[in-house]
């Protein structure tokens, strides 16, 4: 036998598990350039700063007629202003000729006014002329013409250093012209699934053997919140094989999936334990208790456990948070529903319960199965948090349902 | 003068355009195979049945003695039932033994149960003996057992087609052990950008000149949301220049950006009435009135706004609906907060009124600039809408933001 069966020691609270984990790393401070079509959700690592002023021109922001304003101040549909047209300016167009008193241009939405023309009189307001036109309504100076500079000034900054990129600010980058952005770096982790009873996808099945699941549920989960994930594969769980991925320190995490059994984990712990100083090892979460963490150098090692709700709910709960805070990501916030529970729930109190749901009849109805089942998570809509002093909710409860 | 300048014709209702365009289209059916790990967020184009049992055979859910469970019906701590340890599987293994009356064997959490067990008695129940062990509780038939199948049967339908998958369906198709899997092509849509005045990212900018932007914020938010986009570039305002792109029928949606003007967008107009069917030409929204859209054959064609804000709130409002329709995919659901407005909002009545806010000290500010200001939106945490027939909304009442 490899080692004494021991039962779990030192389960902490999800709360101190995931302050301690959130202190143990630190945000991400490299940089990496890259296209700004690459740019949206990546966290800026520069101010961003325009060289322009935006618009670059007075533009128009109306087609109709570029005029000095005060040319038309007593302008009316019963005493109209008569104005010389000089040209006509169309986008895309540096104007031809300028604009003295009581001339005025033909001007598209998007030109740049002729000098001289403070305001533009639209169409509507005309008689629609071509060499005089006759202007129904007064324009102020300004009257739809967007300044030069009124969106973006330059040397104005636009976007701050740590800001996460949504589209809106793509465009606000992409309007002063610039092509790359510098960005921080992804944190990098390592996905190690561990166990002799592990077998990739494609092998046959035989007794004793499970196909390696959870490598593929991080995989869906972590890239989708800043990280960048690799695959180690799959290694047997012996102490020999399982420090071999330790050796590789381009990744800020390491985790590790499996070890479900109270020897592989206690193998696991070992390993944590000669490599650096371990966080915690046990969590009073529902599922998900067997996992463990430490630090070792400026690596975060993770066990997680080996049961796939158990480390996808807990990929989730900590995992999430954790890369998001690296990656200077805002906290996520999953798209949330208000619904009555559909029958009572029962928790394990001192247990943080990550609880599946699915929607039907616009209710929260219990999706659990077993800890060990990956479809009781795959037919959920989304899952319910029982935090740990709450053993029960009842039947008609509202309960805040997280959609996957 | 290349065309009349006319004002705007046919406007119809935010809600009769959405309509419009949703019916224009048929959701794709084309599919492709793609490896498990890219399977997330796509949606799956065949049901999802399993080859093998899940778990592939009866497996222990704890560590401790695979027992039969009647053997252990007197157990107590005053009474203990002593068993035979007849050897001990890991998890992994096949088991090199079996089990007959008052036997019983040492196994792990993921072992199989040795033939002839049928229950698990924890180890913390027993005096964790190794030739014989002492059991102090009674163990039912099937208890800390996964039996054979209980998650995945063989032959069991475990996800239907035209769902979207989430990480945990990705964990349950892994549990199968299937690698690749069929999901539907995305829809795939091509951006053009024109206009005379809009120039790439990189090259110095000029007077009458304007870089462009739609490329970029569509390019930003379309593929989240099911769609593979490719860029056409930037095309003169010319009827020759427009058509081009026309060519290309690898495509399903074809988005012109840009024509602002009433004379470029008329051209786009000629354009689509010379290749389609023109479903609308102006849609009541504000920002972003200047939308049409025309079916030709099988490509829906669709002209947005120039302005940089209002191409990207109907991307929201109309774009967004329309490829997730196409991709199958659920309607979108952002994330949102119900706040109080910090002041008073003005609408237009008539028009469906895409309004961006900042959130401060938990009130929905108004970050309305003016429709070409493209910082009104990258300064934003969010928008509302409001509806067309809602002319103010008061300073303090509640409104929902949808978070970008």
């Amino acid at each position: 036998m490899r080692t004494e069966m021991t039962p779990f020691k030192e389960v902490i609270s999800y709360e101190d598990a995931l302050n301690l984990l959130l202190e143990s790393i630190t945000p991400i401070n490299e940089c990496e350039l890259v296209p700004l079509s690459q740019g949206t959700g990546r966290v800026l690592a520069q101010d961003i700063t325009s060289d322009i002023d935006v618009p670059f021109f007075n533009r128009a922001a109306m087609d109709g007629y570029a005029v000095i304003a005060k040319d038309t101040f007593t302008a009316s549909n019963m005493s109209p202003t008569k104005l010389e047209v000089m040209g006509e300016v169309f986008a895309g167009d540096r104007p031809s000729f300028s604009i003295k008193k009581e001339q005025c241009g033909i001007i598209a939405t998007g030109a740049p006014l002729p000098k001289g023309a403070d305001g533009v009189v639209m169409v509507e307001n005309t008689d629609n002329g071509r060499d005089f036109v006759s202007i129904y309504k007064p324009a102020h100076p300004g009257l739809n013409v967007s300044n030069r500079g009124s969106d973006i000034k330059k040397g104005e900054k636009i976007l701050e250093k740590d800001r996460m990129l949504f589209p809106s600010c793509i465009g606000a980058i992409a309007a002063t012209g610039q092509e790359k952005i510098q960005v921080l770096k992804r944190p990098r982790v390592m996905l190690v699934a561990t166990g002799s009873e592990v077998i990739p996808q494609g092998k046959p099945m035989g007794i004793g053997k499970v196909y390696d699941i959870n490598t593929h549920t991080l995989m869906a989960v972590l890239p989708r919140h800043g990280a960048e994930v690799e695959t180690y594969g799959i290694v047997g769980d012996t102490f020999e094989e399982l420090k071999k991925p330790l050796k590789n320190e381009t990744y800020e995490i390491i985790i590790f999936t499996g070890g479900s059994s109270v020897g592989e984990r206690d193998l696991l712990h070992d390993l944590f334990t000669s490599y650096g100083e371990v966080l915690f090892h046990g969590v009073a979460v529902k599922p998900g208790k067997p996992t463990l963490a430490a630090k070792a150098g400026k690596q975060l090692l993770i066990g997680m456990p080996g049961y796939p709700t158990s480390c996808l709910s807990n990929a989730y709960l900590l995992i999430v948070p954790l890369i998001r805070k690296m990656a200077k990501l805002p906290p996520y916030q999953p798209s949330t529903l208000r619904l009555p529970l559909s029958k009572r729930i029962v928790s394990t109190l001192g247990r943080h319960q990550f609880f599946t749901v699915k929607i039907e009849n616009d209710k929260a109805v219990p999706a659990f199965k077993e800890s060990g089942a990956i479809t009781s998570m795959a037919h959920a809509d989304g899952y319910i948090e029982i935090p740990e002093r709450v053993d029960m909710i009842e039947c008609g409860e509202k309960v805040e349902v997280k959609i996957f």
